[in-house]
């Protein structure tokens, strides 16, 4: 990491001229009472872009924070837990609106500069006597402080353990700005968009062309590059703002590479700590596939181990078993020799030339690596030069108790 | 079923001209002695044909099966269980030869003749010193009797819990012929070939390139419609024996007719039976998406659903959670317009219009039905005629506590 760049507290509050706050309004429907609800709110007009879910099947929320992102401009976010206001028809986009425009009354803003995410149990209308309320509580309690930061990140949890921030300081020359942010996201995590919200936000001032493209860039490299479950939800959404409080302008190339490397440390920082906390998992693995034909051939294998169910259960028991990972190289639909293939657990070989490598001692190292918390599997095809990396996590029995039902979001 | 069509015990022994045997080598490591080996022989040459796995990993008996299929006979089969001679590099292919071999020396033909099928652990040397006792002792005791075939068919199984058999008399005017086979599979079952093995004997004389025709239709309507974790393995092969005992030759549209009829029969019996015996799944579910823009559509949309960790937790939840199949639907890559999707549970619609549509109610039915042991759901995108039937499982912590290692094979 650059020495330009400092982790400092404060989330979403961490930059300049933004506020936010959270609501506990009660539509978490198990439970004592908790955050369910925040707002996060720039103090001036931001620029503003978005990534979304490519799930043909989009919740309200994302077909309308799209919408108000036509112009490239918004003051702030309401997001919410409890409901993802997903598959919920008419009624839904309506329900969506509605928030907007609450939020635009208690703010005295228009509705086109508020945007709007939601995550939580699919298919049911959001209960907005409950969420009006709590829209004016929010707006009405504002602050610019970490308690507000961590509430916030807190309001949007699900089945997330640990509410997820990160914010860093950019040195620019003697001056000098913030970015910080915040996520959700536990099971429905797969590459091209997870289950997951996250709301990013800088002082900089970015011009809404470049902040578009450094954030799809960025976000095909962490947030993309994440899977738990193999599963693409209706929701997913990654909302940047920019307002140009710290009177730092992103125009130089210089510029811009500071702030695109300050904007995938906050991204790697948050998918990170979204595949950590993983529903029900026990392990974080960083799987790097290696000499394939292709950049797209070497994401396809990746893909394939990754969200193998048999190669994610031999983790889950401390089992190294190159078998069902090259097992599932071969159906990825990739070019492969079987009989290149190199796997390596953190460095130590497993298999080579598409066979075990190991005697009975190698054995015995390769499984005290696979009973780590976290540990790299390196797949080397040996065809060329494209490369992957993606992070995953096992399939345990804890993932499958808590995806029985999903009534106790 | 035709009324020509009549079940009839004996597995791969119900056909006339053909023998069975099974051994106890010791190659599976585990528990007490257990049948893991045998043989299918035919008494006389057979026309034979085979389907395998699309893995590019394929097993070391799938390219010398191949090999000795190039001129459509065979004389004999070998199975064993517990080690699938699988990533195993040249000294793999080399046992699999030495198999063939031994089994041509016991029996007095070529080894060409031979055909050969492992299952099992993967990545590891067959145990060829326990292997050649087996084979000689099989076929000191080959037999055309139930018993023997109960007993090849329990020597195949891995973590099945069943042995799976299936036979049928067919009346063709005055005579009949006769065929049946065995099948073992649980885990890594998947379309596109299951990690299954399948011998199919029929005292029919069939052309071999009208029973690699048939054989890979029906194949394509079984087999490859069956799902239990999405994985594809590397030792996939269903094969088939017509040795024309019978004297019924099938030559005309009818005798072809009857022929596919039965084939289809037996192929479908065994894909049911494996798939209720997925590994720790405690559900059977029939699959259906119709309405799909094309058939490739239909299949996609079907196997996005019936490979969803989220969706077949919910089933073993007993949770008709349509809002989880339509979000599968949405990421499988086919034509979709969420807002016409409708859904339902054994008749019952859960979703219409992409939009929940039961009162509390009708809620409560609904979860009835999916506590069921078996229940079918139809998906209906209404775009077109596109149509695919899939069986699939749910996805239970016993199938994770039973795949967190293959060592117990």
């Amino acid at each position: 990491m650059s020495k330009n760049l400092k982790r400092i507290p404060g989330g979403v509050n961490a930059a300049r001229g933004y506020l936010s706050a959270a609501a506990a309004c009660g539509i978490k429907r198990t439970g004592p009472l908790r955050f369910d609800l925040c707002l996060v709110v720039s103090e001036v007009p931001a620029t503003a872009v978005g990534v979304f879910t490519t799930n043909l099947v989009k919740a309200a929320p994302v077909i309308l924070s799209r919408r108000h992102l036509e112009d490239g401009k918004a003051r702030a976010v309401v997001l919410n837990s409890g409901n993802a206001n997903a598959c919920t028809g008419t009624p839904g986009i309506r329900a969506a609106e509605q928030m907007t425009n609450a939020v635009a009354v208690a703010l005295g803003i228009d509705a086109d500069e508020v945007l709007v995410c939601s995550t939580g149990r699919i298919g049911v209308q959001l209960p907005l006597p409950k969420i009006f309320p709590g829209i004016v509580m929010a707006a009405d309690s504002l602050k610019a402080s970490p308690a507000a930061s961590m509430a916030s990140a807190k309001s949007i949890m699900t089945s997330d353990s640990v509410p997820k921030q990160s914010a860093y300081e950019v040195s620019v020359g003697r001056k000098s700005f913030r970015i910080g942010g915040m996520a959700k996201g536990a099971g429905m995590i797969s590459p091209n968009m997870a289950t997951m919200l996250c709301v990013i936000t800088t002082d900089a001032g970015v011009p809404s062309s470049y902040l578009r493209k450094i954030l799809g860039e960025v976000t095909s490299k962490t947030f993309n590059c994440i899977t738990v479950d193999g599963d693409c939800s209706t929701n997913d959404t990654v909302l940047t703002l920019a307002n140009g409080v710290s009177k730092i302008a992103i125009r130089t190339a210089a510029e811009k590479k500071a702030f695109a490397e300050a904007l995938h440390a906050v991204c790697a920082d948050l998918a990170r700590a979204i595949v950590a906390d993983g529903e029900g998992t026990s392990r974080v693995i960083e799987l790097t596939v290696k000499g394939a034909k292709s950049e797209a051939d070497a994401h396809r294998v990746g893909r394939a181990i990754a969200n193998s169910q048999l190669v994610k259960c031999a983790w889950a028991g401390s089992d190294p078993n190159w078998g069902r990972i090259l097992d599932a190289a071969g159906y990825a639909g990739a070019f492969l020799d079987p009989d290149k293939v190199e796997i390596a657990y953190d460095g130590v070989a497993a298999a080579k030339k598409g066979m075990g490598c190991q005697d009975a001692k190698g054995e015995a190292r390769l499984r005290k690596i696979a009973a780590k918390k976290e540990f790299s599997v390196l797949v080397d095809l040996h065809l060329g030069k494209g490369e992957a990396r993606l992070l995953t996590t096992d399939l345990t029995e804890d993932y499958v108790r808590l995806n029985l039902s999903e009534f106790s979001l």
